[in-house]
């Protein structure tokens, strides 16, 4: 209820600051029996660390997950999954300043006006650190949801200017370049564009792009908790996305009903639609096809330009950020992405698992 | 939990069909003492009825609000509203027809994938209908949020391609417009070019803005229940809606730090932002500047022209809709985006009563 | 979350005071697919209407039952169930009395410290006629759990200091006899006694007990959300409970552990307990025995004979209170508890189902 | 959702097993601003450490609590506060034997039937170890309610037939004597009592008390969420209680209306009851005497005599329990049921912030 705990059935906690002595995540809710390792999860805290080119900071950030409970014999037991990630590389030293004033684009200034004060190393607990835990409980989503079929593929779709070229699509090459783009052509161009937003003290942002296959139809709740709105709560939560879009997106809001609908035909024996817009989601409810969902991310607030703002003792100032700053958020909110959506899809299995009592009759007979 | 109800501590459950006897809301939790009669919840449900021009449907819905419980000698007690409207028109012989087949962009197919089978009137719990719960909670939630100063708007930004002008801005239009739009003269193309959709049976999609005014900083929390995160939710569950914005939205994506980042800057004493490209939100806090939102409305599904689709049988066929149907779902949803906004920024606020022990020791002291 | 809903994934919220236009219950989360009329639940209304007799008051409450949304051609459609009881014997003018007092026994006092003011007619929303809606939902919990094989049976044990003989155990005379014991010989004894209470313008307690046949073994969570937790809270919930016990009880805790413990046997190739102390929950876990649960009610609070209170000048005052009141609370809580407990142990039936993988295999293949 | 968290807007989740790496509770929703160091921890968490005496195993239990987040520069921060106490003293070797069978009066087949399997390491996640995560929180709710004038004290009552003497209550005792009890007299013979227990290979049940002290009327809400039905649940969640009472709980229903009800009378200007049979609630809300709870707890199950029972395979078999076992839970369960008691009233205090617009207007004004 106070708003780091996600999810009704699958539910997470994360806790944790950016400077702190560790951050984590407590997953209570995950079913009993699922095969599960401290690799699996380090698989995804491995993407979400900053690599080794030009457009990441030199930071070395090796977060090595832990699980403290919940697994017996390699297996989940149904218990709450505790992960543990230890902060090693902390200098609160590097923050000092940031303490007195309030960064623009940053949660500074309203967390000092929600709580009276806030720990201000590294952002404290608005960091991008916070991610840790739901990149940790998206590792394990994912690979529950792999047992019935269900594959999550995240991207970065553009960076400021620079778009993929859907013909160009290539998987392999989200996971090889430092773009996240499965397109190695564009990813090049970006790196060039990021470069020069580097030379200028400045950042860029971007759009990332998450396509769900395999799920079947009739996952999510017709009304507040249909699957496209808990879908756009998930990634909205992620700092510093500033727009969602299901399937067509903003532009279904400039076509026809005509050009918008799709018409569902049967082929094999089974219905499928003929065409995607509504993004596999139809009422808030999956409708077979691949869910397909955007975030836009905001450039990335910490810029070595130059600044105007105020500091705690309501005097205007000038400052300039120093530190280790991404020019970009993106390519690292890309497993982020893809987290928060495993997590709320395979919460939506859970709950969708009472939708009919034919279903519970599978699971209790007299 | 199973997905009627929305909110937190102002948490409402909505309830009703189409086409049964009545539809309504329960709002637990709304704190005593506030004035209330059934005149403000219908002054909110008159802004969803279907005006009586030409790009609404001649049916006559003349939703009566009545306050079942939770009101005393004019004021509410902190126990249950119960609120109901009859549905008086129901003529269920009119949609006999689509029983048997899925209609494009509908939620026909996924209903039944789901529960196995749906009440087809109508549209059934699918129907806008549904909304008018969400409009009548919204209406006092917006009283409410009066009475500390806080002030919502929302209207429509465009239809199809015609979009208002921000220079013509005149927020009484708003209510005077068939479309909703703060523009006459915007209003005035966008009528024609819904008449010209309406002649080709075909049907427009379009956007909605929604301003809050007068919110304090520090509401919303910091993680998943990010205030920006939980109005996305708010607005992503009205039917319709495939894309949310908060401030700049996609926008922020295509900009450089050095032109997202608002400066702080101090006021006659206090902390202001000279630009507000982060629709008053950072770090899923509100900031003290207006809020603002963007929903993109899908065209209506329900077109006149013939379309593809499968009936239960399995079979391919070919259908044409009847029936009444609006040829934009935007003017309508206008009030139920306000209401839902209402709705969980008031829920955020008494949520944040609690976020730091000087709040409390105002209410209670040893 | 403000205290008028209650459950997980089957959750029901009631509404509704004493004396204003209806009261009702609306059921979010039961699954679709369940046959379900309005007699069904007209059974389970009348068993808490007062009877003939002289144990209970003259009142005439005729409390029907109508369903508003939710059941589609006799079938429960998974969306949510409106139920409705309209309050037809209104007569407030007998309560204007008590608008400036407060009962002892009664929550008049802590209503006004808590919103300030009440709706006083007939105790408003605290009067016991809010276990209508509750009573609504248990009928429709109870044939969900009939499904499954699950019996709830619920009676009264004892009145005052006559409790009925095990040995004499009639499962119809609760139904028959005014008190609701299954045990003629311990009614008619209970009868007398009462009469004997209302001749002194006094009151009487008693216990009632509720025994679940038919569970499976594994319902329940093993933290916060044990059954056996749940069904206190459940129990407790209902005004005038003020002791709950679970199987051996209070006895258990002057027992040692030689007595306490249940071995198991097997049976039939079936595992058994040889005994049932435990009241078939073993860590807060459904073990495959009875459920057992004990309510301590305490004696209804309106009586007849003079009291001394304050009024709300804060001044010291004697009363007596007038109207029509039973002498004991006992025979018309049986159905409440009954109906309190099927809800509790439904929603953990759903919530279980998600257990394991295994259950979830069950539903969802690849 | 899946019954490891508990609380609604002060909640806590725990998590861990007797025999993993480590255990403990992440608080999310602990107000900014209250002064917390690992000491005001410690003292609560020393409280559940077994003793020196011949009551207790000499089982070497050093729990340490860390603070990992959530508290910056000596005051909470608002977010969450995350708990750690490693274990020191796994030795799984003792268990390996209770993998296979199912000893009575435990939560082993129950576990095995709800997940398929578990982890039989000293009980796993069964284990009274979990209660190390309640404590914890139970010590930052304590210092919490303790700044509005709030105190709870929890105590023995009575240890198999050994009760204590009400005219000899001696605070000091509950934390000098092995057995908890406010009573050295009492205290002496329940040893003797225990050490007879223990000769015969048995274990003894007993009662624990808790008083809370200060706390304002007005707090818990009316219907499902009523203070003591809350209270009831938290302390049934505790292992091995079996039955709670409230005020005069089961003698309520032994009494008469004219015995049961307590007067209101004016006192120095303020409404009191003359006397308290209520347990300080009433009608679900707190009337501003001393609240009083029960918990009956039953014998510890592990005893050292032989028992009949069956193995995984389905066989009958005859265990006699090996390793260190209390022979009374009552002792080490005084400051489990204080903290549960705690954080209940803590959350509804919580709540109970918005139940009127007053409350809000002392925070927010226009």
């Amino acid at each position: 209820m106070a708003g780091s705990s996600y999810g009704k059935l699958f539910q997470i906690t994360t806790w944790g600051e950016s400077h702190g002595k560790a951050l984590g995540v407590v997953i209570d809710g995950c079913p009993a029996g699922l095969a599960l390792s401290e690799n699996d999860i380090q698989l995804f805290l491995d993407r979400r660390k900053p690599g080794q080119t030009k457009i990441s900071t030199p930071r070395k950030e090796d977060d090595k997950a832990e699980i403290l409970s919940g697994v017996f014999e390699g297996r989940t037991t149904g218990t709450p999954i505790s992960l543990i990630v230890h902060n090693t590389a902390q200098r609160s030293s590097d923050y000092g300043e940031i303490a007195n004033y309030y960064r623009p684009g940053h949660a500074d200034y309203t967390f000092d006006q929600k709580y009276g004060f806030r720990d201000y190393r590294g952002g404290g607990r608005s960091s991008g650190r916070e991610t840790i835990g739901r990149v940790a409980a998206g590792a394990v989503a994912s690979k529950l949801l792999q047992l019935f079929g269900i594959r999550l593929t995240a991207y970065t779709r553009s960076i400021g200017p620079v778009i993929i070229e859907d013909s160009r699509f290539d998987a392999q090459a989200i996971l090889d370049t430092p773009t996240c783009m499965p397109d190695r052509e564009a990813s090049e161009k970006a790196e060039a564009y990021l470069a020069e937003c580097m030379k200028n003290y400045d950042s860029a942002g971007g759009v990332i792009e998450c396509k769900i296959e395999g799920c079947p139809a009739g996952i999510g709740e017709p009304v507040f908790d249909k699957l496209d709105a808990d879908l756009s709560k998930a990634i909205m939560s992620i700092g510093a996305v500033k727009a969602v879009e299901i399937g067509n997106g903003i532009l279904a809001a400039r076509q026809k009903g005509s050009e918008n609908n799709d018409a569902f035909r049967m082929q094999d024996g089974k219905v499928i639609k003929s065409t995607n817009h509504a993004g596999g989601i139809l009422g808030g409810i999956s409708d077979g096809s691949a869910i397909l969902l955007r975030a836009h991310v905001k450039p990335t607030p910490s810029i070595f330009s130059s600044q105007k703002t105020v500091n705690r003792q309501g005097e205007d100032i000038e400052i300039a950020i120093k530190g280790r700053h991404d020019p970009v958020i993106v390519p690292r909110a890309v497993v982020v992405v893809e987290s928060m959506a495993a997590i709320t899809l395979l919460d939506a299995l859970l709950v969708n698992s009472c939708a009919k009592v034919e279903n519970l009759q599978k699971i209790y007979r007299e």
